[in-house]
């Protein structure tokens, strides 16, 4: 079986992060990104980036580029299309699949960088939409959605954001959410509820998204009346952002909202696992420079370690 | 008296980051730098920096450039050849040196962006020795210091390195040390040890540096001997890394190694104080990537309190 030092699983900044360090304080390290290109969350930032001192990016793709260049010039080994199926901490191995084929890696320290995603509903029909590219942001494609009957599921201010904008190009926004508080700012609830364009549904859950080619209707359960079906063209899911710690989440201790509790060196409740990035960190202080910055501290920490036995 | 939401002291990576950071979040923010120039320490980075994803400079002044450069454009506020003499934190003000003039300035939130020095002996002629510019690499003089009686002071890995290093050119080696025991690694101790160019001197404290034009000689005392005066021509001084925290070691709570302790937002003991780089962070987690990410999770977490006030 083949046996790596430190094993990263994640390229976005986090991960690149640790690969650098671990490559320059001479760490055998391994870094195992599940979709085909590194970079992770770089790919979702569409504007321009401005605090990641000493680089003024244009967008999240020009960021990319450079961190992988280094990444690439500093001789990081790396394994594209690489989806990490289990982890057994007690034997120290993960088991990886890349196309048809499976293998199994073994390690002496183990780096998350997993990163975060948009929270999903979990409904039936929810993944084919996503999968057939039906995915939409409410400040750049209000052209697309013109016309268009558009459901935003969510209460918090990046769905009521999106409301407010919507409501001026679609025919008809829902806004639906599935209790009556909501977490969105009161000035962009104000504005939402006021707007004759945006109809509000509370205790309301979807339950499922139907449409073959094309979304056409979702499935609505509200808690005083009985289920319904809503003919809409489009679903924009914004029920905020979740730690993707599916992986791990039974094996080391997770905080309520499924971040991985680590302490000052980013080692998790397992000593041989550490986590660095948005699988650990708060959206609030979510940054790729304390991304960066965590990948420098783990590598240290556990260059450290391996130096020592 | 002026009045700035947030007042950096130190315009190395961390505070220019925190800088960076508080301008992209909208806080009114002020930075002092000491010096005529920002960049901190990365003034004293000969070699290239490879750690710092995204960027591969080839030293520090390349790296400074790059970081100021995105400051300016920034259009964040500075002031350079600002000394600050004094932190009140009961009235939350400074006081600040520029030439012959003082000033104070209020803040809501410091951030202390000190960073580390070289410890020093703190014995006559030493700071003159400075002054006069005789500071010496081990690893990058060896051809200036070819023929001369070198004194290496301390016990740790750097001193060992500097007299195995130079005692294939220079006349004589001698490394002074105050103990018998050593913090350097066992096989850079070894070395010299057995290394009949270098005199190993334990138990042995400088007292003083002698010479008007540059030096001449260093008054040592040991434990059982009387003191003595070693005819010299160069002291390189390795006495480890030392937190620049004199402005506010009486104020905040600091480690025994006097490294300011703050909690994972930054702040120290005291509320409205923050530290981040070197002024905070042990040397085994120093770097420009953990500096930068801190400066991001401070200016992220009062850029928070000050829109709550």
């Amino acid at each position: 079986m083949q046996h790596v030092d430190v094993l990263i699983i994640g390229g976005g900044p986090a991960g690149i992060s640790a690969a650098v360090w671990c490559k320059r304080l001479g760490v055998d390290c391994l870094l195992l990104e599940e979709q085909a290109q590194l970079g992770g969350q770089l790919f979702t930032i569409y504007n321009e980036i401005i605090d990641y001192p000493g680089i003024q990016a244009e967008n999240g793709i020009e960021m990319q580029r450079k961190m992988v260049q280094h990444f690439i010039d500093m001789g990081c080994l790396y394994e594209v299309n690489t989806k990490v199926i289990s982890i057994d901490e007690r034997s120290k191995t993960v088991k990886v699949k890349q196309q048809e084929t499976e293998k199994e890696i073994s390690y002496t320290y183990l780096i998350l960088a997993t990163g975060s995603s948009q929270r999903k509903l979990g409904v039936p029909g929810e993944q084919q939409m996503i999968d057939r590219g039906e995915v939409y942001s409410a400040s750049a494609d209000g052209e697309r959605l013109k016309g268009k009957r558009v459901a935003l599921i969510g209460g918090g201010d990046r769905a009521f954001e999106g409301a407010h904008l919507l409501a001026s190009q679609a025919k008809q926004v829902y806004l639906i959410h599935r209790s009556t508080h909501f977490k969105a700012r009161e000035q962009y609830v104000e504005k939402v509820l006021s707007d004759p364009g945006v109809k509000v549904m509370t205790d309301t859950e979807v339950t499922a998204i139907h449409g073959k080619h094309h979304v056409t209707s979702i499935d609505l359960k509200s808690k005083n009346s009985e289920c319904k079906n809503l003919s809409v063209d489009a679903v924009l899911i914004r029920l905020g952002i979740a730690p993707n710690v599916e992986l791990i989440k039974e094996k080391v201790t997770t905080t309520q909202s499924g971040l991985i509790v680590i302490n000052e060196v980013h080692q998790s409740s397992d000593p041989a696992i550490y986590a660095i990035g948005d699988a650990c960190t708060t959206p609030l202080f979510s940054s790729i420079s304390s991304s960066a910055g965590q990948g420098a501290i783990v590598a240290k920490y556990v260059s450290s370690l391996l130096k020592k036995s």
